[in-house]
């Protein structure tokens, strides 16, 4: 793959935690495709099944796009952040104490590295972000966030071909990159041309994942 | 203060570990201006004395100066995140097992409570970093940045003035702030013309803080 690390799903990373949330679990609920998903500052959350959207504001109130949540993950904590957590599909969640959430991770120093790890993964995350938010070349960058979404969400059918269903809006792939929605259609459309992908109403099919990723690979930097 | 908030200074946060860190020293060592601080994956490190900064990279090797580290803090462990610290005046490092420093956090939900704290203020600032990038214009993140280290680094002289011995180099400035040196050297050169500070060798003389904060509040976004 590659040098442009950008990957903004969380993943897979909760399953140590499920029991826990189901165990003391004080309050479950559904949120519906598109409403936000309240947080408590004395509570801890958890996606137990659906894609939520997290959303950050700096002080100005300039709002982005900053990663998905995949079911089986913990919600992070942060209240302070001016973050808003947008279902993107029918979603359920799951509430505890937050006091239950802290004992957890204090009851062993295994428990303790597991949550330095999951807080880390954000963190770095993050930190890819700042470095290479002005390395690289805007059609890199959502390139390389179409190739994700292929391996993260996608489906694979006949060919190797793979489908992605509820393809994110063209605002929110240009949020999540920085870049301005015109650009969006303006590379996707440029994909397409060249066959590696094909649009249909509210889906994509890539059509050849090796070829997107060489294309990736033979980007220019932007300086 | 102005609606932009870049504040990459880590500061007295650590005052809690310190005496964790005395008490369970494995290894003391003294690292001189300009040069490397050896991390190793099994052990904490602890600014006793001194200033860091630090520096990430990403995957193709561009390197940044991300934050300034002062003194009484522990050192951010992420070994993995190809970060270069660097001394920016003689410094003394403690070490101590990374064992006696998970039990420490684990022996209590205070303990655990403050070490998130701690890792959400650098996540935090990281954020605002992605989320400020391209909003703010060069001047106002350079004005900001000098702003803050009159506030954390400068000593109050007569009139109110305040002076910043060891300045930043130019490259560091434009590395922090995401700019090119060039800029750094036509800003400064634009607050010295308008009398707000002085330049002299190695050092810089903010004579109205006032002022300068004003001009930041008064600064156009990027857009």
């Amino acid at each position: 793959m590659s040098m442009y690390e950008f990957f903004p799903f969380m993943d897979g990373e909760g399953a140590d935690l499920r029991d826990l949330f189901i165990r003391r679990c004080q309050y479950k609920t559904i949120i519906k495709k598109g409403d936000n998903v309240r947080l408590y500052p004395q509570r801890h959350a958890f996606l137990n099944k659906g894609l939520l959207k997290i959303y950050m504001s700096n002080a100005a109130g300039n709002e982005r796009l900053m990663w998905y949540i995949q079911e089986i993950n913990p919600i992070p904590y942060n209240c302070s952040f001016g973050k808003r957590v947008v279902a993107e599909i029918d979603s359920e969640i799951l509430y505890i104490k937050r006091e239950d959430y802290l004992d957890h991770i204090i009851s062993s120093r295994g428990n303790l590295e597991t949550y330095i790890e999951r807080v880390n993964k954000r963190y770095f995350f993050c930190m890819q972000q700042v470095l290479n938010e002005n390395i690289y070349s805007c059609n890199t960058k959502i390139y390389s966030f179409i190739y994700q979404l292929a391996n993260v969400l996608g489906k694979k059918i006949e060919n190797g071909q793979i489908v992605i269903k509820n393809l994110p809006s063209r605002k929110d792939i240009a949020s999540i990159v920085g870049t301005h929605r015109s650009n969006v259609t303006r590379y996707i459309t440029e994909l397409e041309k060249i066959g590696i992908v094909e649009k249909r109403k509210g889906l994509i099919i890539v059509k050849d994942l090796k070829a997107l990723e060489q294309l990736i690979d033979q980007q220019e930097f932007n300086d």
